[in-house]
């Protein structure tokens, strides 16, 4: 049976969080909007991830949706560990203060989220993290990146507007 | 506060549901893989939706991810509701028997998914449903169509492998 999960069109997003004393950056492709009014999104993270426990003890996260140009910035927060390395003080991310949490969000990304930990529940091999949406930026002029069966895409052509 | 939930790209699935005396379908965005052993997948559906109360009575549903030549399909079945109209059995909707679960699956689609229901969350003013996927079928002639803030896309440039 083929990997299910690579037939999901992605998000590629960047996971930042900000404990007392340290803090860290992953990629995930597992996000979702979940609920309206609250707004509130979801996030699922493997308990083996530093940033999981990290985000259990800060009780809040950011969530960078990365624009179509920072493939190497999903790269890098994909492979490399917090454990071992202190990925945001790596000069490929550069990033900004957010204003409702602790945890810095990254320059260049096509929308950023500032999350409050709402609850969390653990469904399988993951811990889904419900994140209430405390503030939502955008940059209109980029396009985000996709993940689908594996590889990185931009949006191609435009097939109208949803009613 | 732009609207947060827009700013992700998104699959455009449809959940088939089936009891035993009525079916239906209803077009959904917010879906994510979230466990990988056990393979679970997520879909956020709003309780006043006529397929909310089909699956808890039912126990198992569809996902077919649309190929991005079904705009149609998910219009049509994201803005008529089965409490009025019998979506499925209109000539636009051509589907196939599922193995596993009662429900049909949509025919010309990326990928299927065959689910029960693992368990259901109210999460704000929407209720998660976890799927365990018990099948997974996929078409590799087919892309999928996207939706992102509002309009669809087909995926377009390739950039790149995922490490």
């Amino acid at each position: 049976m083929p990997t299910y999960s690579s037939q999901f069109p992605d998000p590629i997003a960047l996971v930042t969080v900000a404990t007392k004393t340290r803090t860290n950056v992953m990629t995930v492709g597992w996000a979702s909007p979940v609920s309206s009014k609250p707004p509130i999104l979801m996030v699922s993270v493997a308990p083996r991830r530093f940033t999981h426990d990290l985000i259990l003890e800060a009780g809040e996260f950011g969530l960078s949706i990365l624009a179509n140009d920072q493939k190497k910035l999903s790269e890098l927060a994909g492979t490399l560990t917090g454990s071992k390395v202190d990925k945001l003080a790596k000069p490929e991310f550069e990033t900004f203060d957010a204003e409702k949490i602790r945890a810095p969000l990254i320059k260049g990304a096509r929308a950023w989220f500032e999350c409050t930990l709402h609850s969390h529940q653990t469904v399988g091999d993951h811990t889904v993290f419900y994140g209430a949406v405390l503030k939502t930026r955008v940059d209109e002029t980029k396009s985000p990146l996709v993940l689908f069966h594996r590889r990185y895409y931009a949006l191609g052509e435009e097939r109208g507007v949803y009613p």
